[in-house]
């Protein structure tokens, strides 16, 4: 049986993200044309056996298939189309061009629609947004979420494989746009989780708990967040610089969202409030740090020398320790009603969109527990199972008034308190409290005001 | 005709407001029985011809008045009941006792249950908080409102009048709580106005205007607020020691409107994030310093400053400029929603609200110009002044798109854009943009999940 040779892979953005995807495709047999503005960059590629290309004409020439991994729209639209050689006009006819960098879903669209303005409608496109880590790029272990057309995603669907963990691999119906859409609402809970972990263990800091006990308590928990598992240690070990996830970037991806959401007028409560926090973050010059380090918002101590002058009885570090729960299962809550009602607003397929988020650093306890029925219940009465939200309600507002209590600041559990009050003012009390997710009802106003 | 002779009057609490207004009535010709219980108060209230009393007791004793001015509601319920010889045990037999303490409305209430279950129902008792500042307060010009029984009022009005200016005693229906109340909302302007001020002249700051222009053309603009004009000279002298107003008195207020709307369970969107912000505000330190010094949560260097690096053109100047009043005039717009929807959910007398409201601390030029028709619309079609929902939304958010581009926190604006979105995803978008109002029309949610 002869052994099809494995294509040549054009390549542009050999960042922490870009090296480790490219480097794996190297060790998989392809032959990586390689390319980065930055040169130590491209002399580390060349040390792991990648072909350094001369420019980002000759990354593509020759190329069937192309992958570029840039930072941002901006850098996309410069090396795809912008530049004096770019790389579309480089690519052979019919080569498979797969943008894994994150942008809005109307940038990949309009990507589509620049390569059929340019003549080069040949050229199957997909926008495939990536998430996972570098770690997982270089294992070639990603989660990949892929929109284009069918003919399109059938030609990339092994390069795509070949990058990604086998069950991690979503073609998103939808065509281009709809990966980027699909990765956008995975990133409001990502988005608003991370955060959260920060006002969750400031907050415990400001009550006197232990940093470690608390955390450990909180992964036990209905409270547990795949962010907050993986941010905490980082917390624990005050160790924000230089950044494994920059504050920058998921400044960045939040505000794909709430730019995206605005033009579409939808509401996003939290990943709004999330933004400015974040902003506030890097006015204190937290940006280059990890996001991690957003607890210092919070609480300006390192939370880890706190444990020497807690006081607490056991009873009283218990019903403390229980508020940083709550804190935490309510924010995640209405995280999780934001990004249901995001999705079904943008038609994607709700069963992909339940499981890809569930092993993805969206995930929480409360997601895989509560988010189907919110996905079954938009717009319906909502199915009776957890809490009332009016207990949610009462759970919550006791969390925000002991905040309030000692000074501390709780930006997403006030801002969590005011959707859940908005709810019940719509009547929804007594209810389930995933009733949340009737806020994104539609246009249930009078008519004689509307038109 | 014979002149009476005026009353004996006791007072507690010489503090900034309260010395003020004892020693205007010292000036009156009462005599006035002050106490405290910072002996450099006492000293200062004997020089200026009042009468120092020896204790709480004593400064009751053979008093048919009495006003208490101490700071908040734990110090009232020390004075007159919880103290070893506490003034409700000293005051005569029908006395009249008037709380001019900033408390809410639920625990003036639980003074007047307390007089009656320690057999004092014999006690004419006014809840009647104050505003207006020092100066008034020595001048007798305050704004009181004021809350009782119509006998009570009818007893404590004299005393009252000589307080306040004529045209600002409101004597408020609804029984004790009413004056609390009354106060509470006026301060939902007040307390989203102070931080408004903050987050437009930060915003100006980082678009490079110059302080002393902008606030000039906001001044003269829809984008007016009492609150700014009185704040912004404190902010172009960065005089923000040692507080003419301090930051711990606007949160101290704020606290009381987020602490009863939780109770009541009535979401006030923009007092809540104005909260965080003044709570992180105090982490900063700042909670000594006169509450315009939250200019430095958005800019950190002064920002009269900004004038000799600007380098915009008049008509970049004038976009600019443009787009901070465009911030000013929907923040306010949405506040005035706010603050009128619970005005209207806590039963009180609307007309005396807007009447109150305009010329006080609490005014705006968004108010004087909206709030009626918020007042008349609340559950109807609205009216159809100004603009629509629509175009405020399309106004806001590009001012917001604007501060994420220049990485200016922008949480009042933020969180004023997602009430809009709220009341657009409702169907009011081509409706009048005082239809946010609407936000808060109750119960209109299905009985299938509310019972």
């Amino acid at each position: 049986m002869a052994i099809t040779p494995k294509p040549t892979v054009g390549f542009v953005g050999l960042g922490a993200m870009g090296f480790g995807m490219a480097t794996h495709l190297v060790n998989q047999g392809y032959t990586v044309k390689g390319f980065d503005t930055w040169a130590p960059a491209l002399e580390r590629f060349k040390v792991t056996g990648g072909t350094v290309a001369a420019s980002l004409e000759d990354s593509a020439k020759g190329c069937m298939y192309y992958v570029c991994m840039v930072a941002s729209a901006p850098q996309v639209q410069a090396v795809l189309f912008d530049d004096a050689r770019p790389i579309v006009n480089a690519l052979p006819h019919e080569a498979i061009l797969i943008l894994c960098s994150t942008v809005p879903a109307s940038y990949a669209q309009s990507v589509r629609d620049q390569l059929v303005s340019r003549g080069r409608g040949d050229i199957s496109f997909i926008d495939a947004p990536v998430s996972g880590g570098a770690i997982r790029a270089a294992n070639g272990t990603l989660s990949i979420m892929a929109g284009g057309s069918d003919p399109a995603l059938k030609r990339g669907e092994s390069l795509l494989a070949e990058m990604s963990d086998t069950a991690k691999l979503y073609l998103v119906p939808g065509g281009v746009g709809a990966g980027s859409n699909m990765k956008m609402v995975h990133q409001v809970l990502a988005g608003i989780h991370i955060l959260a972990a920060s006002e969750a263990m400031g907050f415990a800091a400001r009550l006197g708990l232990n940093a470690q006990d608390v955390c450990k308590a909180i992964i036990a928990s209905a409270a547990w967040s795949w962010m907050h598992e993986n941010r905490s240690p980082r917390m624990l070990k005050e160790d924000y610089f230089p950044g494994v996830s920059a504050l920058t970037i998921i400044l960045k991806d939040v505000t794909i969202i709430t730019k995206s959401a605005r033009i579409k007028h939808f509401p996003v409560p939290l990943s709004s409030a999330a933004e400015q926090i974040y902003v506030a973050g890097l006015s204190r010059g937290f940006g280059p740090d990890d996001d991690a380090g957003m607890v210092r918002m919070y609480y300006s101590e390192p939370i880890t020398k706190v444990a020497s002058s807690a006081t607490r009885t056991p009873e009283s570090k218990s019903r403390a320790t229980n508020l940083v729960i709550s804190l935490l299962r309510n924010i995640h809550l209405c995280a999780a009603t934001e990004a249901v009602a995001f999705a079904r607003f943008l038609g994607l397929d709700m069963t992909q969109f339940y499981e890809l988020v569930n092993p993805a650093a969206g995930g929480s306890f409360i997601f895989k527990s509560r988010a189907m029925e919110m996905i079954d219940g938009i717009g319906q009465t909502g199915v009776s199972t957890g809490r009332t939200l009016n207990e949610a309600i009462d759970e919550l507002s006791a969390v925000v008034q002991e905040a309030r209590n000692i000074d501390c600041p709780m930006y997403l559990g006030a801002a969590a308190l005011g959707m859940m009050h908005q709810a019940e003012y719509r009547g929804w009390g007594k209810g389930p409290d995933s009733s949340v997710v009737r806020l994104w009802e539609m246009h249930h106003g009078d008519s004689s005001s509307s038109t």
